[in-house]
């Protein structure tokens, strides 16, 4: 089996999460990407945790996201990295690249010059408004938690009537990595019509907003301004966690026939007749009643017995897994979704892997992540056919490492 | 300007959220998305906000989500449903569904045969677990919020020491949502080289573990547990929302030499040299002790006071915004992000916008989410060339609207 993406080239010249993120996407479905560090490496290497000691190849961070790439340092400020970064785009299909916008155009590789070079190539940029907007937000530095929180999410999560908080992911980060790695792939689909390459322009901050659904509604129809509700839905209920005697379990009701049944389960098929809970519309505006009912049920069995019952049932459940138990479930193990990796210096570990089961091409993890400036010199030679006397020379200017 | 997906037919089997995200955003993209639902309509038609009355024809949730598609009512437990789904199958690109796993297999469309029909379609499916796992995760019904509590996101957020929270937009649908229309966009590019077409076994479990990123090499590399840390980022800081005088803000610092500047700004120019704070992996390990003192510079001031500075100095940040603010900012307003539609039967309303900035084939809203059934008889005329005697007895007959 080999790769959707079998054949297509990818420069990646992005740093820390929202870009890494798009190209291990297009590098798990089987593209060839190559990470273009500076000097100093990736920022994200920076990050722990660290395996084994704090330097820049052993930032686990690191390795996650860049399973699968390869790795070239090139000096952007001299020179001749310029005219290497020039070569290699020449012979490209993707670029990628998450700077602030105006940088690119500094260094001197702006949309038009890309095109100048190849005419075929997909530029991808993601920033925390976009390129094209408003000149204040433009040029505004950004990060996962700035997104967040300017979005509006951050301000939909959290306890009700607590305090606002980030998601426990990068979603700013991840949401417009995914979204980039659509529209690249869009485009590369269009190429194969047009045979002519675009730009894509994504922004952190409308990323997360396309994803907001009900709550945007919310407040164009009916000027609402929706809240954070702790584990519960605006427009769905019992659709949250619930106590049980021991810990805590999550119950997803969607429908009126699952809804009478659930009644029944729950050993209350007197709320089916109830008035205030005939349909879901009805059970979301009396939310608070339903739930002090219900929690009343659940909290006389245990989260055991409550599962014993839910999964004879058809009832949607869940336990609130923590991290420790995510990772050792057995459906994450069939699924190889938690996978070992042999990485260089380190030896075997384990890290997230693909979720893009595809029967003909699945999104694979083939090996660790490069170290900093590991295929530099094998680029140069295999890709753009340099000779070794030129590869040393740059080396000695410092234009690579 | 066209879309990249022109002349890409999708039959859209899916229902509520994860499905329509993914079908939603090929439709943005260009192709056509016949929303096949069954007599009674997708259940998301069910949810509110509902605008004017409520009625299928008046969520607000679901037109969000079904903008720029099509709706044709097929009964699939009528055998000429059957036959016609049969039919369109043949001349589509694309099936997607998110049906319990099984479901397919029931009434008579299960992969084997969808491929007999069609060698060239791309079959999605997106379910809790995915198809291809153990059967007692398989079979299991499942919500947004199961997703969101088994993956283990949901033990990741909330406040420091607080409750496991739901992140206040339906993550588990969405991220599976883009995950699978990645999965289909590859298999779309592959099919250009190969003719055939192939199968996506989407799981949300699999889709939010994917984003877990370094909380799961955490676990895997420390055997850490991580935990929900209110606003904060385990292993970047300052990177989390603070008091000022008046209202919280959040402020995101990555580097070394930003820090360097930050402290500057905030006139603790010392901090710079606190061995306590000197790198970022640093900072986050006593990022208790970094925003105890930070909090006492940021506090002095007001919101605004520290957003010009912040502005001028080039600190990223953001204040957190409500929905109704995010709705009425200026760079929501100059990308579209805020779509006016005129929706028959309700008028002009506001729904979120496409995120797919494509230079040549950008991300559209076209129109607005179809009535149940709209186009039954369009695509029954247009696409099978069926007769309008055939039409009037199958209508006759329960199985179209």
């Amino acid at each position: 089996m080999e790769g959707a993406l079998k054949g297509i080239r990818v420069i990646d010249l992005s740093h820390i999460l929202a870009g890494p993120t798009a190209t291990m996407i297009l590098a798990d479905l089987g593209a060839e990407a190559i990470h273009v560090e500076p000097p100093q490496g990736d920022d994200a290497r920076e990050y722990g945790p660290f395996v084994g000691k704090v330097d820049k190849d052993h930032s686990a961070y690191f390795i996650s996201l860049n399973r699968n790439k390869k790795s070239m340092v090139l000096n952007l400020r001299h020179q001749k990295g310029k005219d290497i970064l020039r070569e290699l785009i020449k012979v490209s299909d993707v670029v990628v690249e998450n700077y602030r916008p105006g940088t690119m155009r500094n260094i001197g590789f702006d949309w038009e010059e890309i095109q100048r070079l190849n005419p075929k190539t997909i530029y991808a940029s993601i920033s925390g408004f976009g390129h094209d907007t408003l000149p204040q937000y433009s040029n505004r530095p950004f990060y996962d938690v700035a997104a967040q929180a300017y979005s509006g999410l951050m301000s939909l999560t959290g306890p009700e009537q607590g305090p606002p908080c980030r998601v426990g992911a990068s979603m700013g980060d991840i949401i417009a990595g995914q979204q980039a790695a659509i529209g690249i792939l869009a485009a590369l689909f269009y190429r194969t019509i047009t045979g002519r390459g675009q730009r894509y322009d994504g922004s952190m901050v409308d990323g997360l907003f396309f994803t907001l659904e009900n709550a945007v509604v919310r407040y164009t129809t009916e000027g609402e301004i929706p809240k954070a509700l702790g584990t519960a839905h605006p427009v769905i209920a019992p659709f949250q966690a619930f106590p049980t005697r021991d810990s805590e379990i999550v119950i997803g009701i969607g429908g009126d026939k699952l809804w009478a049944h659930f009644c029944t389960v729950v050993g209350r098929r007197d709320l089916t007749d109830d008035a205030r809970f005939r349909t879901n519309p009805l059970r979301a505006k009396n939310r608070e009643i339903l739930v002090g009912i219900l929690t009343q049920e659940i909290i006389k069995k245990t989260a055991k017995q409550w599962t014993n019952i839910f999964e004879k049932e058809g009832i949607p459940y869940s336990p609130v897994n923590n991290i420790k138990q995510i990772c050792e479930d057995p459906h994450i193990q069939f699924r190889n979704m938690l996978v070992e990796i042999e990485q260089m210096g380190i030896g075997r570990m384990k890290i997230a892997g693909s979720p893009f089961r595809l029967s003909e091409t699945p999104g694979r993890v083939c090996h660790g992540a490069p170290s900093l400036g590991e295929h530099t010199e094998e680029i140069l030679t295999t890709v753009l056919k340099m000779p070794q006397s030129e590869i040393l020379s740059l080396r000695n200017e410092g234009v690579i490492n």
